[in-house]
């Protein structure tokens, strides 16, 4: 019996009621679903614009667009096989780097410590750092698929550790990561040095630069990642700026030569059927997104992740 | 004992969360509460721009700058003498206004029904009209305390009787407001002919031209509302055009020459004292407010009616 | 001799007048024309996103950048061959679905009467029911091309049988169009169930996902398109949602992952030897546009469909 | 008999249609007419932000939320009284100032000679110069009222004569106003010396800075307009930055400390009864408008302007 | 002789060039220099709407349209009797606010120790603190000169000291400011609780609300500050939203019933006699900003503040 | 030893200081660099939108995001080859089109003289027409590599040689470009009539449509260039409406069905070992660019051709 659903918006117009994501029942609970929406609104770590905390807030409002469960390209109704509700947000402290990162771990920890799969929305990329360190203590060290423009590996800013372009550095250095299973895809930020090249590798991180993704298809894409990463068990974590800035405007440091949302979800769609136990966007900075066309492409990633959940349900895929 | 209040903005940021009106719990209930905050995101009636129907949600995304509930003039905390929710918002048929008005009264009637005061949110104008349908049925016809940059009493647009230009033809028509104790207070549009400067009076209105208005003190207006509507039981219905352009962009039909948000939050907190029973504020348009500064100031108006509820109960102030 | 063409804009700056299609007369005639411009800003049955209202005003106002009237990939001048002019708008009856369906089909009827090409500008998809009415009335039933990210063949929203999301069930039901010759290309959007999968087959209509549509070229779904048709009358609607969110922001129910302006014309393009009776572009919300890029796609459209018509007096292709 | 009226709204929605100037009727005629609205598209002589040639079409569009054309103020019906058309733009040589001013003269005159009353919608301030020598080619030099946060009238910037800052030194020494009964209303920028400040008064104007209008009444500021200009034949000049930012953000060069559009419209109000020959607007600049409200206080004003002539044709009030 | 002065508007338009604010030399010097202008883009300690780290960058930009050195109302040129340079911005730990603070602080300092007068620009309100230090360690403690819609005087948010609400109290406890000749001017925020209304007068601060404030002249509130700060060393902070959000809608927590700028300006005038030795203007967030108007009024406010010094110089009025 | 370099912003973060392009300092220097980035903010040539004055500006703040300097694609360090500086804006007579030539070549010709190559920021394109002035006098007739959706080989508009569509018309006339070697790709505008089609060729250019070009890969369209241009000293110029307006908003005169980003910076980084001793990118226009993603494509390309340089010297590659 699968309990939480959304409403049908052929009852209810989709622009009424008080805006949960894909207006599902906002419940903070971790009984009885297979997954959650949470929010991580913070945005104290990002180094160039601002804003990503009303990320959550712009996301849930946009989803209504997007708010039909039924894939008819993997042909799967998410809440035919999946209970979901919108957990609300986890919290965080303003202004306080460590304090928040604490927040935020013991936010997340219960949805791991359930087995259910949290759907988490940035904030900045600093919070995929604590959303790693709470998988980590349940489940060991996972294979990161990193959706892109930057490395997000150097190790410090200003002789400080955290900011939004050093989580993938400090994630290897906790061992929250196998980076032997782990790739970062879509990389075309400049870099500041030419031993910036080298901390992904060092790292133990497999990487391909967006000038080599436009040149292979997405079915070659998706190859690369899944012969990386297996059937490990992964966290999928999606830097809304592996959108080209004309598919992503709304985002903390918009790179150009990015990809296209149609080639962003043909490439998630692919990545169905391996052992995915945890997914965020992040990244989606509203004050920059006036017509809303970033949380609508994040909205449509997250579709896809809760479909990867229903479709491995539905075809009965399992691990271990 | 007040069951239902506003969360701490200073433990939880107010920009985290699914977004309630003030950040108040999102209960659909009449009991314990002495106000409920309601959402009529219904905008089919609009002649010009329209987006109103995104109006609840612009409000209670822009009310966490105002969610901090004690009110330093009037010197009252509202959540110290009430209890209140945001009630979520009543349905609409989109496009069909007659089933519309339908859905807008049976949804509204309870709240009446109860003695509950609502505050609701539009929605173009003519979501009142339905609303006064559930509060006659409840309190017979009602004094109108009306601010607006339009009279709103034409009798019908292109043959049919219902835009958001008509509702306070039909309301008095209708019997469901006693005229002889209502006043529109800015009117400031352009009229189609002489005839129409009419049909305000013909139907029994007191009304002031903006342009007296501004040769008026803030004291003055006040006093002329309460001489006309003394101690009736009333409902208040604010058209975000009321105020300037400057001050409200995001509306269906700006008209030049309006009032400050601090003009009107002066005049509606001299009218503390009466013995108002309903609410409303409409025609807050989300796509033409892009830095939100008109739902800023609907949130800062609805306070204000808050205020009133609750300066009321400190000091004992009843009605019969 | 051509009688209606467009102004020079070596000699008139394109920014100077009173805004018509392309700078061509505002006349509202069916004699000496080949086709005319006309607006229908209807958009009361839009069920998220509303503003198509001002849809052919911003592109009347935008078509001036693409007011050049030789079409060289296509190889014509669309004056030297043929006569146009912008009809201005059909009315509505603002608010009333039934009664605005009536006046649409009553303003469009005289054009299809005359065999006058309509080239409509909506107002949001439903506007295409009650000119295919008009069209049924003249030509019998016609073959469908759509594109959209939507099926639009829902049988009722609210229990009511008109919105945006209806149209094609009516048309069908009603035999204003040939299914058995219809195609509906791009379709994007995520279901309400698996039910709603067969709504469009069992009307009989074909269509491609436009997750299909991105794994074949241009040239494959042109001919796809073509051998459905065949050299039936068609009728070619162009919900402009069919783009992506980053080419068209400005549309009711923008949805990921879809095609680029240059894939459009290019299809546009390819279709020039049909037997096209009528067109429309809809769903352009201005709003939502804020710099215009929706409405610049869509003018650039229609001047493809101008250049159609071109193109076959230039080439004496003539059906029957 | 009133030849040309505008459209009535009650029958045919306000935002249909091709966009002219409060609905009326698009003919460049001087027959059978009181007065034309007319555009000025040139902003080549801005000196700071540009885009004051997309003004007309703005003020056009906007227009419609002021097509009622009685005024309740006045108490007179504008087309009870007076004939009026849009008679479109005139031309101008973008980027070539002394050839634009030409033109612009030129398409000015044929109104001026007919005795018809021009309403003008610029454009930078600039085209006030040419519109004044048509002006005085027929009534030799006027009384000007001026409204403006800057003077206008440095000699020449760059080394060159004509820009925007500039028109009201070059009408004073060509002898198209007569400055000893003008007056500049509303100055509030820096200046670039103190010689700046005598620009103004040993070229013979009499003006108030913004500083010393904040501590007048509405009254005593027309009075001191009245009494300066008296019964001559004047033009009436409003450079939109008169307004508050808050109020007109969309213009050229908008300086703090402004006036509201209430007071600007009490002033107009004010002047009902001079003998104004010829009006205009200027410094719209539609890209920094975005929810268009500096257009529709311009579009208010010129109904205001609108309104003084048939004030005039009903209290039969005339100069000779 | 002056050393430092603008460049000439009439030579090289204003929109050409690398900003520097007013178009001032961009030299970190406190050499020959009366003033300087300097950025604090620090915006950490937001706790709703983030950017004002952007907030000098607009202000830049924004004050080429002051960009006029001649104040005709206090009758002084600034540069005539001053010299000034944009010092570029002081440093800051994004992320980190303790540590930001120290850099703060010591960036400010050298300036103070020259005696030099700094006008900075925020950066979020919470850069007062540090600015204060550095100014007591110099001066002692000062008087404050405080524009706010806030108090910004709670102790601590979410368990900790410094966020943009809490200046004020920890520049008090830690003794940089003599509250019995400080002032806070505008409040107009709601508070937590009756408890918050009692802060700022425990901290010994006096405080008028808006609300009070709008039924005084400006002459009035002008007496009330110069009463309560005397000749005292002064340091005056203008928080942006102390304006009305229809002035300044740029800014973290807009409040409405705010003032116009005009009103502002005149205050701000009325104090060019005291013996004030620092400014900043705070709260400018760009991203809410679009078209400028609030970096223009902060603009304007800060020319006010150079023409202070500028004004007492010229009389010769010095204070020991 | 390289002079001038980047800030380091891991040091001071990226949206602090005086914005100059990527961070590099403000000298108006020809001595110990290889090349400058200028600004020619000049727009009086737009013949619709306008506002590329600001364009300079616009690029400058937004370059900040792209202030990295090791490019991982090409596998060079800007800066470890390379000395550069941001040299400021040249200047412009606004609103006299001759006059500003004559300054903007006089400008660029201590450049080119200094054998400095120059990457110029527009203004609209008819700042090409003086930058190739002053190219030839030094070099003598170069090849043009010229991305654009327009050809702009019209001889004059509104009867006067000089607008934004006219420049390589009076470039190939007067000599300044080798038409033989020199390439026009990207077009795609509709033209006013068959003539037009000529102009192009009959000057000596060659052309690639934008409707051929996306039948071709990147590689194609670099050979087709690289063939045509050979080692002969070539001036790159992009126009940025060559990319579409998803990508490109904010420019003078978007055509629909343009290139992405990426394809632009491969077909860019394709051309880094040809001879090329000037560039520019033109027809940014700020106004329309709200979210700053056409800024930023442009900043993306001009590190393109910093890239450029710094891999020829890397590589030794010289010509002659």
């Amino acid at each position: 019996m699968i309990k939480y659903k959304v409403k049908n918006s052929l009852k209810s117009p989709r622009f009424a009621g008080v805006k949960t994501f894909m207006r599902m029942e906002n419940i903070q609970t971790t009984d009885d679903v297979d997954f959650v929406v949470v929010g991580i609104p913070f945005d104290t770590c990002a180094t160039f614009r601002v804003g990503t905390r009303f990320g959550p807030a712009a996301i849930r409002e946009m989803s209504a667009v997007v708010a039909k469960p039924y894939n008819p390209i993997l042909e799967v109704g998410i809440f035919d096989y999946c209970s979901g509700v919108d957990y609300g947000d986890v919290g965080s402290v303003p202004g306080y780097v460590e304090e928040s990162f604490e927040v935020i771990t013991e936010g997340m920890l219960p949805i791991f410590e359930k087995g259910v799969i949290p759907i988490a929305m940035g904030g900045d990329h600093s919070v995929t750092l604590p959303e790693l360190r709470a998988c980590a203590k349940v489940n060991g060290p996972v294979a990161l698929i990193h959706f892109d423009a930057h490395f997000d590996t150097i190790d410090q800013y200003f002789g400080k550790p955290y900011t939004h372009g050093t989580p993938f550095y400090h994630a290897a250095k906790e061992g929250l990561v196998d980076t032997s299973k782990s790739i970062q895809v879509g990389i075309r930020e400049g870099l500041y040095s030419i031993e910036d090249t080298k901390n992904s590798s060092d790292l133990g991180y497999d990487y391909i630069y967006a000038a080599d993704c436009h040149k292979m298809t997405c079915e070659e894409i998706i190859k690369r990642i899944k012969d990386r990463v297996g059937d490990a068990k992964a966290f999928l974590t999606f830097d809304i700026d592996f959108l080209d800035p004309s598919c992503a405007p709304g985002t903390g440091t918009p790179i150009p030569g990015g990809f296209t949302t149609a080639q962003a979800l043909e490439i998630i769609r692919g990545l169905k059927d391996l052992n995915i136990i945890g997914y965020d966007v992040v990244e989606v900075s509203q004050p920059y997104d006036p017509n809303g066309i970033t949380a609508i492409a994040a909205a449509g990633l997250m579709q896809e992740f809760m479909s990867h959940i229903a479709w491995k349900k539905k075809h009965n895929i399992t691990f271990d």
